[in-house]
């Protein structure tokens, strides 16, 4: 069983608009609703792609309980699996107080551009905490692998995900972490196996601009590999193993939410499956860019992540970090 | 008892973000959710000035639970009523399969701009249609007056406020409607006591600019009293005992939201209350005013009311329509 934690889970609204004019009224067309926080998207890929998934983090109020009758219910555009449609993954989610956020992706339909506003989340007590993290103890004893995913909810302490690697490191459990800021750096310190940031956070983080250089930094800093993805140019892998650089076949055009959050499952299933790490970084590459390809955002597109494996590019830059 | 009837219920959800930029991110940094819908605001501004109120209309969904939730919520914001903090208004609303439609305000506070979205509403089939009648109909043998307010939801046929102006004339009990579009013109058709369409939407349904002129029309259309809000300028009466017009004592600045709903309150607690027609106007033109000064959207400031009640002019254009 694979674990993925969103502590800020959320529900994604996307919102239709003919065209967005700032001061004044919109008649929304069109409404969508679905279970988001980048954890929750990784276990959505992750049951499509045949692995068992339990999700936790926090969840509470009236927008929770949308989220998880959503989460519930079959995840008929999750791509197509392996076995069709793919079983939802289990919720277990720890109830809060507070009401779970929501996010709200406006598109002008005019252009394509989307408008994104997303609210704080719920506040967490002390109470709730230790309540997560007996669950999270619970779980990990059955967990082959854990993501941790997304920001961290008011209340959290921002070296929440530090305590949860240490944790999942003793009970010898690899862990990902994919976050930024400060719970990122803190995080690095407690020496997770893998993180994923974008070029972005890298350099938030290290001061660098290069990649390379950057991801070298991180790994100074704990990381055991660093997984760099780098937008349209693929992903690049600094680990004990070795440098790799993975590329998809050519350019793609498309919506890259969620794009990450694929990654993250398939660097994270390929670990549990003990594959490569240049196979690893193409199923990577592979589902990331069916994911921009999807109609759907956060979807992936099932024939096109089959298609897109045979043509990954992987290239090894150095035989060790 | 006085009785609003709100067929398309929202819940009005306000986001303040720090300046709103088209096709970027926002953190939302203050949220507040309030029940909506003009039926409901009117309903809440009758409470605070002491009259018993029942709401009806539809809600279903999760959003209609929170709706329902903040709706049973002691009213503090309201004004304050005679009696202090006003009861709240109860709840006689017909549950529905669909959910309650949500209404965001994006204000942008470098600019106090605001940036509407509306949600269509719930679909509302054939039998959630007849459940609403036999509620209205048993909720109109104890209404003293009742106020029709705001627009359908999508399958509520568009002579609905006709026919439900009908029942409440067989029933003897005075019907205001408060509407705009088709739903108007079919509504006036059917001979209401009042109407109180702003300068626009009668604008829209006589074709004539001039409110005086468009007011005499509406009268020919079949509205026994026709009360035009004209914003900042106040109201213009066009009934079978004359013609006034009420004009607050000041132009004031602030938030318009609600006044017009505030207006309905005030000129259905004065028919309520056998008041002359000069002094509901004068209700009516404070109340509204009142509302435009309130810091919260629809809630109205209660010592400026009171103190605005004596310098509404009220003048006699003509000895009757």
């Amino acid at each position: 069983m694979i674990l993925t934690v969103t502590l800020n889970t959320a529900l994604d609204v996307t919102y239709a608009v003919p065209a967005l004019v700032p001061h004044s009224s919109h008649r929304v067309g069109e409404i969508s609703e679905r279970p988001g926080g980048k954890g929750l998207n990784v276990a959505r890929v992750l049951s499509a792609l045949g692995h068992e998934t339990v999700v936790t983090g926090f969840v509470g109020g009236s927008t929770g309980a949308v989220l998880r009758e959503l989460l519930a219910g079959p995840s008929a555009e999750a791509g197509a699996g392996p076995a069709g449609i793919a079983p939802p993954p289990r919720d277990a989610l720890v109830t809060v107080a507070g009401n779970t956020r929501r996010t709200l992706a406006v598109v002008d339909r005019s252009t394509g551009d989307t408008t994104q506003f997303n609210e704080p989340g719920p506040q967490v007590s002390a109470g709730e905490w230790a309540a997560f993290l007996r669950t999270y103890g619970d779980l990990l004893t059955g967990a082959d692998a854990v993501a941790l995913c997304g920001s961290l909810p008011p209340g959290v302490h921002v070296g929440a995900y530090a305590e949860l690697i240490r944790l999942a490191r003793t009970a010898e459990v690899p862990v990902l972490l994919d976050t930024s800021g400060e719970p990122l750096r803190r995080g690095i310190a407690a020496r997770p196996d893998l993180v994923k940031p974008n070029a972005d956070e890298l350099a938030q983080l290290t001061g660098a601009r290069e990649p390379l250089r950057a991801a070298r930094d991180a790994r100074r800093r704990g990381a055991h590999s660093v997984i760099a993805s780098l937008g349209a140019d693929g992903m690049l892998a600094v680990t004990p193993d070795g440098v790799w650089r993975a590329s998809p076949p050519a350019a793609v055009q498309g919506n890259p939410t969620g794009a990450g959050d694929s990654a993250v499952a398939g660097l994270l299933s390929g670990l549990v499956e003990g594959l490569s790490w240049p196979d690893r970084l193409t199923r990577a590459v592979a589902l990331s860019t069916a994911t921009v390809l999807a109609p759907a955002a956060g979807e992936f597109d099932g024939p096109a992540y089959a298609g897109l494996l045979p043509r990954v590019g992987v290239e090894r830059l150095a035989p060790a970090a």
